[in-house]
């Protein structure tokens, strides 16, 4: 962390802040120029509020070096976090196929659908039964129902299944869920945050829509630092000045995450998209950037879908998507 | 709401759409161009997902005309909401102050900066006891005890007080609370907003930092569905693109919302301009674009604050913004 | 300007590194710790290009802790830069308003525009004989003859008259115009800026929509730097994620640059909101911000304007408009 | 496009609008609702200014149908448009891949550059001997003698060459120059492109770092309007919220443009992403997503480039990249 001083600062407050700092367990080495004088701070200082500080009359700025967060933090696990769900295997250099409808909406069209993507190669079944739609008029799914179909179908097809969360107070009914979702509205949802790292579930964290790099892997930190190690960070758009989209998918966070930390990144790009044509360019250009996994809304009749018609692929449509992403994967595998 | 069709429309699917259309209660004119069918749906289309109906082959967009919120609306409701508490009177011309420190920190700090913002003419108290820190390293308020410590003020002061909540289970700890704040990143969190919508309790629902004010809207009509009309919508600051204040104060928004809904709404400047010194010219821009109130961070002491001490105003500096506020106010009363 | 450093940098290169600095006339304090070294870097770095130093295999990031503008920072220029044209004096405390069409489009309307603004009390005229519409479509202004009609209505009503100019071959025809206007989309057409720094006309440098205030800065030194110390800068709004105005008027923007640099801050409520009906509230919002000036589209019959008429105030609607302005900011002044 | 009345419109005044559009040879369909009236226009309707209508009392808000681009409209212009340059094929199925420094710099950084880059694949060489710098003490280019030096390496290797023009007096010294390109600065720089409608010459047009797909085709409608039929458009990375890269790839505009244009549409990685560790990474997912051509910053010796050395690849690393492109395009030609 480093202090920019005001020009001239008053001596009693700046030796008042040293001490404090060297309190904090922190040495403080000053740079004295002609018209600026500045304190590099050394020592551990992820528990520094670095507002604190610039709160001070005699200080100009305050800039952070090392990253706020220490779990998530490639630095200091430089081995890929690998997560394994049934015989699925999340990280380490895989390209994981997570498909699946946007909402359960019935028996009929979740066990079309689950069939459809298993024969397809997918390597995980997704369906939501809590839908937090923006309207308190738009469906916001089968609930405790879809739970009960979402489980059939994993019995009878072996897909593991992930499906959507989004308070702490339905964390029971997700105990045979295999992997819990947390929807880009809710990335700072601190109550449910905490409370997924209290379990082992493994966690897909999808980035909010306006939220940075930064400020996901703070919120992937409250999760392992409450004790659950299996996160995954998911990529899904975002929010930027073109309304034309739902969300600009950011594949650059791609290999910039995975620079910053261990735990795997995969993309949406039916979220991102919002209109199934773009969905198999978006899926490709995740893939060939280095994603360790695809999510993809596939729905049996996507125009009679209750939710995200629009974004879903037939299954036709995705078995040659994911045709196309595994031989991607299979060409960057061997370029490495 | 209105339909444009792609080129030549296959005639059954036509009709099949406009038979479902006419289920739903909503009467079909189309407008048929030389390059371009476009159809007006007439009557309650604020049910009917825009999105379904794009997903079907023959349609090209949809485009909403009438708003998708009811309840919040000004259109059905053009009478301003006000909004009493204690003596304050919140909406319909008044220029409310809302006042205090971001953080309940300690008794001393809460009391003695009560007292300053009582002295200087706020109408109601703020303070934190939950604070939905973005790490989860960081101070995260004292709970019950910083709610203990607001009542006590409140019973010293005689000043309603004004919490932050952001889970539904921390209800039954604000029963006495007078007024509940639904921070920036809980504005989505639905959970949250369908449980504050069967209290009766006044809320200050604050605009998530990337959201439209159609969402924030929306959010408020969650609320309002639920049987609770007492909504009081806060503009604190979006994010763009640039990184240099915490958020962007969308001054606009004031006169905007006023024209959508009957709610009142009130600006946040400090958590929009980030630094003490940037406050009392958002808080004056506030007032005078025609807010129904300004909520302002308070210290006692900001350079010892846990948390935003460098946007919290002092006592001194605060009275002096406060009666510059009333002053504006009073000149856009007499013009009006 | 500060150099973080990768663990274990390469002890060749480092040397290099800092030879190379000194040779540039900068001192290298550094800051070494257990697992980071910093350099703190004394002495005139505005000249430094930080990513050639970010580019080296050695340093992981490079932050600047000095503005990289000299003519404009208040730093080096304590006083308000005063502007005087004709009887108008822009900056040091006065509200210069300025009014009139979007563009000029025939005699009638600009003259009888010109005698409204006037008796309202507006101190300079505006309006566009140039417009580089964003369709080539559009209508483009009147060009050399929207200049002389500008420079009639300047004879006739006494009014210093203002006018956009958007490319350097257009200079010669502004030779009687009293104060150019660079618009948002040309706020970094360099060739333009330099032309412009090789005159002494007064430049009211429109933000662009989407550049940072530093940005904005920078491109003022352009022309400062070029010999011409009359800058005025304009808010006129900036591109957000919501596409339901034409721009945010960033009111912050007003204090924050006037912290910054000793150059008179305008505001232009018209472009920031889009509609007639929004642009009053900006108006006193900007001024009770502490802006120098407000700059307001006003037109004899704004439902028949060639351009901009939405966002045009009746000659009425500015009369009532102006004289709150002028007592905001009568009201503002005698509480300094 | 679609004229949304107010609640019961005078009816002198919507006679009179009705009229008014019909001698625009448009004609009119109204749609009458309970609550609402709707006005479908049909005919010619793309140069009819929306934002004259919305000023009229009577309306409420207008929406745009058909696009307001004719000559870049895939809609009239089914085909693909190829662009031929020496032995370069742009559009129509073909990777291109463009190379070369930022900057020209020197004899001996480009020679040995264009040896490598051709050597490598690149089909065209780049380099700017005009730097538009956002800073008046940053390297500006070399001028004409660095368009001496380009077409030296044209002639020594047989590549055709781009580089970047930013003011239309410019135009004479590039007649030697393959393909001029419109850097993002200057995407809305209206004299500039009228000029560039003048030549034949290839242009490949970046969209400027904040602009919309479809303002980004309006800047191409002015040079096709012009005559000159040859544009290329290119995604170098837009402006978000997140400060940590340059710009935020939207490799989604790939299939979104070549939907709604026949114009060659290419990606940028190097400006997007910033640093060269991501560089390959984007270059990939571009490829993936469908682009017509990938352009690239190499730059012989990075650690010493005059400017944007940090983003420039090696000769090494592009060699590799440029590999890998060719395998994911020839990948995907298969799939088709």
């Amino acid at each position: 962390m480093i202090v920019i001083l005001k020009n001239r600062p008053d001596p009693d407050q700046l030796e008042g802040l040293i001490s404090w700092l060297n309190a904090q367990g922190v040495a403080v080495h000053p740079t004295v120029g002609a018209s600026q004088t500045i304190l590099g701070l050394v020592g551990d200082t992820s528990r520094i509020d670095m507002n604190l500080i610039a709160a001070l009359d005699i200080v100009e700025a305050v800039k952070r070096v090392a990253e706020p967060y220490k779990n998530a933090n490639r630095k200091f696990h430089p081995d890929d976090t690998v997560i394994r769900v049934g015989n699925a295997v999340i990280g380490g250099g895989n390209l994981t196929i997570i498909a699946g409808p946007c909402a359960v909406e019935s028996e009929e069209q979740l066990m079309a659908t689950a069939e459809a993507v298993k024969a397809a190669g997918a390597d995980l079944l997704r369906g939501s039964a809590f839908k937090p739609g923006s309207s308190p008029y738009a469906f916001q799914g089968l609930g405790i129902e879809g739970i009960r179909l979402l489980l059939a179908a994993k019995e009878q097809y072996g897909l593991p299944v992930v499906s959507e969360i989004y308070d702490a107070s339905q964390l029971p009914l997700f105990c045979d869920i295999d992997v819990l979702m947390v929807g880009a509205k809710n990335m700072q949802n601190y109550a449910l945050l905490r409370a997924l790292g209290r379990t082992e579930k493994p966690v897909i964290l999808k980035r909010g829509f306006s939220n940075t790099r930064e400020e996901l892997l703070m919120s992937a930190e409250y999760i392992l630092a409450g004790g659950n190690p299996n996160v995954i960070l998911c990529e899904r758009g975002i929010r930027t000045f073109d309304p034309s989209v739902p969300g600009t998918l950011d594949v650059a966070a791609v290999p910039l995450l995975k620079s910053l930390t261990h735990l795997p990144v995969i993309v949406d790009p039916s979220s991102a998209g919002g209109k199934y044509t773009y969905v198999p360019a978006l899926a490709r250009a995740g893939a060939a950037a280095g994603a360790d996994g695809v999510m993809i809304e596939v729905h049996s009749d996507p125009a009679h879908a209750k939710c995200d018609g629009l974004q879903s692929l037939t299954p036709e449509k995705f078995a040659k998507t994911a045709a196309s992403l595994r031989r991607i994967r299979q060409l960057i595998s061997e370029e490495e």
